[in-house]
């Protein structure tokens, strides 16, 4: 293991310090940026650079708050340029700039292949210059496609976060295919992941693995049996606020200790601006006092449970 | 549907006019590449341009043997640079010189999202300077994590491959997962391919949609399962050659009039020079070699079964 540590015990050491278990997610959309950043002559490399300047911005303003972030890479995928990807040189500086202010960064990239190809994305996603805390990835290939994550997280310490149940509306119709003996393909997928993760081995000191795992809060009964399922894994989970899930929705993800998974809020956050009840706020201030707010509301809830 | 054509039966022009319906994977991994390109000082922006003349030189080598190429874009993504993701400028180029020397090209980027991301993704891929003629998507999401991809395909012509069956060993663990009727995840997954093509009512004038599916060669009797369940999807066949699947494998996957699928291979054509048995000959004649006993060998295949 590298000397930076254990990627899950450096996140609960960061819950610990921030005192809430909560991520940032930055889905740079150019058409909610506050007005400053929207760069009105259209050039493509102009804008990136604007997009760049705001994530920083909203770095800095969430640091105090929240213990992690999550930057969502499609969105600066489809910034081109001329060149192609030119956005995604955005997202590794600011992945770089969020781990030099003390974040965690979860690189939601939601990789996955075969065993060869999975080597290239975790070389990718998990070393160099563009290397993040954890990287989520799609488990569709099962284990030969997760193993190569692993085995660079045995290594450096960082981690990933396997999709097991989703957020979104239609997961329904693919993870909810239920098997001969009752079992959905959501508990079956959590079932192998605890199992892969058993196997790699790979605790860290408070007992939770390098392979967490991705449930999302709309589905709170799911989360429930999946917590049982999963006893080491890290939940990341999404789904808080625009997409419609609770607080106390999120706090079915945890242990009764009040461990074991941390809760991302995007565009309830970084564009608070656009909220009415924030209206009044400079764009930082709104963004600063959402995030607050996020982090109080699921530390409460997960306290109460 | 865009001036250029419906993808579908642009592909199923171009195996005609080639005689075989083939694809040829573009992996680069430096440590396979000729010689000449690989850059001994080690400096990753000069490593990144010489992979990125091999990749072109191998493109004009096999481009009067196949119709179709597919960059495999976590090798591009793994090439960092100092700046982070510079090897995809030489994917985005390398896909660009494809299309404009008539080759189909095929973005192997299984990328794959909730709907909003998926956009970011679609637009990414589908659109701009990065476009390629289809993206493969991993559809654990289930249909709106795909809508967003056929809504570009509906104007532009272009499409995508879902992976249902994919080539890999511990594939099984997930995708064979049955179900209460006795049906196996990669058959529920594929009746689901099948309604969102038949939905979205994207048919070219051949009768494909603009919907494929990513079926493993390695797996030929759930690949004729799979015929039959998606009359609609043009499969893409990974899985020859370096995977260990024979051409009489990969004729599974089609039609009994032919169509239907277009068989990948990698290694075993991009690294021909490599294989023992070129030895004697130049890359690019060992390449070009491979190509074309690939090419014969499938669409005999193809004609026998």
């Amino acid at each position: 293991m590298s000397e930076q540590g254990h990627v899950a015990d450096r996140l609960l050491e960061a819950v610990d310090q921030k005192g809430s278990p909560v991520c940032v997610g930055l889905d740079p959309r150019v058409d909610h940026l506050p007005e400053e950043f929207v760069i009105t002559d259209g050039d493509p490399v102009d804008q990136i650079e604007a997009v760049g300047r705001w994530a920083i911005k909203v770095l800095e303003v969430v640091a105090p708050h929240v213990p992690a972030v999550k930057p969502q890479i499609a969105y600066f995928e489809c910034l081109a340029g001329d060149q192609g990807f030119y956005g995604l040189a955005a997202y590794a500086t600011i992945c770089k700039v969020a781990g030099e202010i003390g974040l965690i960064v979860v690189g939601d990239a939601k990789r996955g292949d075969i065993g060869s190809t999975a080597e290239a994305y975790a070389a990718a996603h998990l070393t160099g210059p563009c290397a993040v805390d954890a990287v989520t990835v799609n488990p569709y290939f099962g284990a030969d496609g997760l193993q190569p994550f692993l085995d660079v997280g045995r290594d450096t310490g960082r981690g990933v976060f396997a999709l097991v149940r989703t957020s979104n509306p239609s997961a329904t119709a693919v993870q909810d295919f239920t098997g001969k003996n009752g079992m959905t393909l959501y508990e079956h997928m959590g079932g192998q992941i605890a199992q892969i993760g058993r196997d790699a081995n790979l605790l860290g000191q408070r007992g939770y693995s390098l392979l967490g795992a991705v449930v999302g809060a709309t589905y709170p009964e799911e989360a429930r049996r999946l917590r049982r399922i999963m006893p080491q894994q890290i939940f990341l989970v999404p789904g808080y606020g625009a997409q419609g899930a609770t607080a106390q929705d999120c706090a079915a993800a945890f242990k009764p200790d009040g461990t074991g998974a941390i809760v991302n809020a995007s565009r309830s956050v970084i564009y608070a601006h656009n909220r009415p009840e924030f209206a009044d706020l400079a764009w930082e201030d709104a963004v600063a006092q959402a995030a607050r707010d996020f982090a109080r509301d699921i530390a409460l809830a997960v306290q109460k449970s």
